[in-house]
């Protein structure tokens, strides 16, 4: 939609869209009478605006100052927030261009010494803070008419400071403290700079304008998010909104999983969103892993509560006590329960879409048996399920493994895990978690059963387990199959598998031709439809083949189908994968047998891919002084380890001493490697007989991943 | 469950479960040393228990009297939260029947006059507060003798109060106070009384206790939700537990809807929970309306937030931001986004059980169009969706129509509404809304496109609506189907359609029969669910077939299939209709397809019958005198009505004037008439040409529903 509307807002303004000169990268400042407003109704009319090329603006120093350098008298800066709430916009999406009509009537004040020097100008997109809009001079003038014409009183003014060079890098550099005033303190402003200056040499780019490999990690992947429409940034820190193109993926997720859980013998239910602080703090391990991320609600309406309430970080304590109540006899074993709900966890660190949020979608289980034993089986059936979820429906390859003692859930006996890898960064990622709780909870919550082997005797403590996976799976498999042209969607998950795009019509072409070629194009999406193919047909006008194509490949959609005259006459259309842009002619008669027998080969395609780069990522380390050039190369280290928690912790310092400090990723949580899991496949990395742990020395019991990680 | 566990706990302890004496209702008070604990890390090792008949309670009079009475020196009585932190109970859960392990230790007093002379007595039930559990004197010896071998040093002592009398009614009655102090003000304590007062002369019933049209509804409600394992209450006031058998039902619905809703072209998303303040204050009209009820997050761990962030109780003012950001051209409409999720809305009132939560479930959708006819063409196909969650899943009636201007959504254009009806209580109630916002929101959040036909000239702000069905559904649907002897589900929410029993099974009954009997109830049951039908043969150990039947009874399974010796012989069984008891015998070469005609015919059959009771409640009244009789007898009205908003303010003020307060319900919101909605088909009631309001004599314009309401 953001390609969309940037295109719409370009043609209706019929503005070039390319600019080969170096561009002056605009900012907007907005001033209010300190009296207060004189039309409490519409504020706005009392705004005055103030546009200058930054450079100037470095110059000029503190709005004040340039207030007072424009003739702005008795005037002081907006805030964000009165700005988000005067114009719906964020200060980062504010520019001439996003004005709305109601701003018409005030004053817009363009003064910058560097404009009239400057060939084209930079501004924020008014539909994506995240990247800019190059125009030249001669058609920002025509943003500047059209607002003329809608009553804005434009007056040029001129102030005291030294011409400005055009902007240059340093322009966008000074770009970041700016747009760092966003709500969000996320919100991809570093990003925006880097793409204003690239732009500014090369035009407007519609799609990506950060490479991968090249780029800060962070600003490729938050690119890749918005204007692959997977997901925006919301004012609340931390928080983002999940739009179709994403959730559709999370709604395929919950299909596959929740068909073959229901198949073990669970049962979805609800529980309150709300604890009582007495009841989340009864399990004192499992509450201090817990308690510096709780939201608390203390007031509703105007009323102050008797008790803060808390958010449910995760349920094991809202959900136990009703364990207790409900399970009275062997005969209620086992008892398996699972909820697909929205938990929040406060976190300080930095937010990461999809990765690290304050409110994330997941689903939870919670399971109580008799024994052990079934306990133990269920916890890896789980585990089994998540890998399913990474590898058959994602592509995404995961290495299934137990957590150290270090590592494991806050309250829980053991903790296992799939384990994945972001080769970009170099980083591990915990794919998803099925915890055995051993009796730990059920002695806090004291969940018993008569022994049915000795009734009248002692009470049995329930075993049991807990087990989550959460919308993180959509920002790992971003992260690994996504590429320089945008998101890469594995064809199980895809909301689009197949689309259609009319081709090679021209001048020449006539309207009979045309009209059969979209005719036709419609008639195989539908075709494609009734064969269980996520298909439609791109008819929309005004878009070049070109322009689609790159709509589509930003959003990752598997396969295009080129249809153009000369296809029409041969009978058959060019596919074009996604995942390795390769293209083949298939016959229009059998679509439906090759095109999903294609989507299959792609999906498998980009799982082995995958694979093979984790596997060639992971080095076996025996010795202290390769793990931290090995970790330098942007890899995981297996070691033969000892699994003595201090020598874990010892392990995470030292490294994190020993490394240059990650800059191939600004939201590295540490430098330092941790034990990532111990692989339940061992025999792959050979026998451990006789080893010694490269840190301490002592005895080796296991293999053991370490790694950086998110 | 609960079933199951109250006779599992009596026969571990080998008591007779029937009773026919008089009960002495106990209560168990529990004490501290003032000095606080000397064992801080298990508490309860201090506490004392003093249980006592309620009898002898009200003549001691207060806790710390009745302390002294037995000779506690230094103790307080026991706060309920603490209760709830060192039991795991709340107060009206604690007996002796349900004191955990732990307690053992400490010392347990019984002390009451009249224990020695009551044949019986009666305790809450320790799995299900709503119940009470009946034992004859001895059997109740029999669990202290438990308790003793446990460790408790049980002494008897006496206190000088003349001997009470064996509890009768008033006794139960007692028992209210005492139960009020649970931690949700609405556990069924009055039901407990009430049923612990049945119990004393019939012996433990684990069926409903009280009748749907003699019982104080309130009580039913409760009893047949939870008895029937539809849900629990929870330790947060107007917070509750969906458990499987109702959250079931709520999945059912959501994949009827969300498959149809994705045939008009909605797309599925997330948006956050929390909003932050300015945004959700944007639309005056809108906050006013929701304010009194937004819970907010002030503190996160032990951080306060710098600005109070609100839970969402409903997501217009968090969407439309974006809205306005992604809508940037024609193109880019209609944009329409639903969402699954739960808001929350902090009632004062006293909750309801699906009716009124303080969180709920639900969807909401959100669209934007560029003209009002797409709105109001959308408005009516999604209201007759909801119509079809009612009548085609839930065999509930409702009358589509339009709200008042009163009743109308806070901010939108209109309101249009299905309406559905609880004879019982003889109240209206709203079934799901479907909201034309007209411009408002546009205006308010300036969400505007260029006009196509007027390229450059004034922007058009876009026609929005908003639709919203909840959980409630499943209360209307209890409300109207169950009956005295628990729920009755209708059969395509069901998550159990047919339950097969093996029946006849006797002492003279072969063991090769018997198990024959169950190898074919199980064939039987796996054959149906192949067929698409949800079957399962109730083969547990241990369990009369009466008490299984009463067992699905309560639970509301739509078919039950009897499987005797005889049938067996007959190669038949004889299947019983829940919704009317009607029992017919069936061939087993066939129940594959007798079974679903059979299913659809009682959905049938129960929405035939709802409707006919909800159209025979629904007088015309054309004159006042009889609008408020009208409303005594369990009616609805329908007026020719003026529209006058200031007239419907008169019409509650002066009925609830007239009314007897309407005893029928404790929880009757008002007596009041309010207007429920205006029927789209008027014709039903005839022309309402030349008839007047029957309370401002001013012309009437269309038929209007008025009515008392939850």
């Amino acid at each position: 939609m953001d390609v969309q509307a940037l295109s719409q807002r370009l043609s209706t303004l019929g503005v070039s869209s390319s600019s080969s000169a170096p561009a002056a990268l605009l900012s907007t400042y907005f001033f209010t009478p300190k009296s207060g407003s004189k039309h409490p109704d519409n504020a706005e009319q009392d705004l005055k605006l103030v546009v200058v090329a930054l450079e100037d603006a470095k110059n000029v120093g503190p709005a004040k100052i340039l207030a007072a350098q424009v003739g702005l008298k008795d005037m002081r800066a907006v805030s964000g927030a009165d700005l988000e709430k005067l114009l719906g916009r964020t200060r980062d999406q504010a520019s001439p261009l996003s004005l709305p009509p109601s701003l018409a009537p005030s004053t817009l004040v363009i003064t910058s010494n560097s404009l009239p020097s400057a060939s084209a100008v930079s501004v924020p997109s008014p539909s994506d803070p995240s990247s800019a809009l190059v125009l030249a001079a001669a058609d920002f003038r025509k943003v500047v008419d059209q607002l003329k014409q809608e009553g804005a009183a434009v007056k040029e003014a001129e102030f005291a400071v030294k011409g400005a060079e055009p902007a240059a890098p340093a322009a966008a550099a000074a770009a970041a403290p700016a747009a760092a005033k966003s709500a969000d303190k996320n919100a991809p402003s570093a990003a925006a700079a880097r793409q204003a200056e690239l732009e500014g040499q090369a035009g407007v780019q519609l799609g990506l304008t950060v490479k991968k490999e090249q780029a800060v990690f962070g600003d490729w992947y938050q690119q890749v998010l918005i204007k692959g429409d997977m997901l925006d940034y919301y004012d609340i820190s931390g928080c983002y909104i999940l739009k179709p193109w994403s959730y559709g993926i999370w709604q395929e997720i919950q299909t596959w999983f929740d068909t073959r859980i229901k198949a073990l013998g669970v049962n979805n239910a609800y529980f309150p969103m709300f604890v009582s602080s007495t009841v989340l703090e009864r399990e004192k391990d499992h509450i201090e892993g817990f308690a510096p991320e709780v939201a608390w609600v203390t007031r509703a309406g105007k009323s102050e509560l008797e008790v803060p309430i808390a958010i449910r970080p995760t349920s094991e304590t809202v959900m136990y006590p009703y364990y207790a109540k409900w399970i009275r006899s062997h005969r209620d074993l086992p008892l398996k329960l699972n909820q697909w709900n929205s938990v929040v966890r406060w976190e300080f660190k930095n937010p990461q879409p999809f990765l690290r949020t304050r409110e994330f979608l997941w689903q939870e289980g919670h399971t109580a048996f008799q024994t052990k034993p079934e306990a133990d089986k269920e916890v890896l059936e789980i585990l089994d399920l998540y890998r399913g979820v990474y590898e058959e429906l994602l592509a995404v390859p995961v290495i299934p493994g137990v957590k150290s003692e270090k590592e494991k859930f806050a309250g829980g006996l053991y903790t296992t895990t799939v384990e994945g890898f972001i080769p970009t960064t170099g980083r591990g990622i915990q794919g998803g978690t099925s915890h055995c709780l051993g009796q730990n909870f059920s002695k806090m919550f004291n969940i018993v059963v008569e022994d049915p082997a000795n009734p009248g005797g002692d009470k049995l403590h329930v075993w049991q387990n807990s087990w989550g996976l959460s919308t993180r799976t959509i920002g790992v498999m971003v992260m690994i199959h996504g590429d320089d042209k945008g998101l890469v969607l594995p064809p199980r998950v895809a909301q689009l598998q197949v689309v259609i795009v009319p081709t090679g019509i021209t001048a020449k072409t006539s309207d009979e031709m045309r009209k059969s070629l979209e005719d036709e194009a419609d008639r195989l999406a539908k075709e494609l439809v009734k064969a269980g193919v996520k298909a439609k047909a791109d008819l929309r006008e005004g878009y070049t083949p070109g322009f689609k194509y790159n709509d589509w490949e930003l959003k990752g959609v598997p396969i295009r189908l080129e249809l153009g005259p000369k296809d029409f006459e041969k009978k058959s259309a060019m596919s074009v994968r996604r995942d390795n842009g390769v293209k083949a002619p298939l016959a229009l008669s059998d679509l439906t047998t090759t095109i999903p027998k294609l989507l299959d080969t792609i999906h498998n395609d980009m799982l082995e891919r995958a694979r093979k780069t984790y596997n060639e990522s992971i080095v076996k380390v025996e010795e202290w002084k390769e793990l931290v050039p090995t970790l330098n190369q942007n890899k995981v280290v297996v070691l033969p380890w000892c699994e003595v928690e201090k020598c874990e912790d010892e392990i995470k310092k030292r490294s994190a001493e020993e490394s240059v400090s990650g800059a191939e990723d600004e939201r590295a949580p540490s430098a330092g490697a941790k034990s990532l899991c111990i692989p339940h496949d061992q025999e792959r990395f050979g026998s451990v007989e006789g080893k010694t742990c490269p840190n301490c020395g002592e005895k080796a019991k296991r293999w053991t991943l370490f790694g950086r990680s998110y």
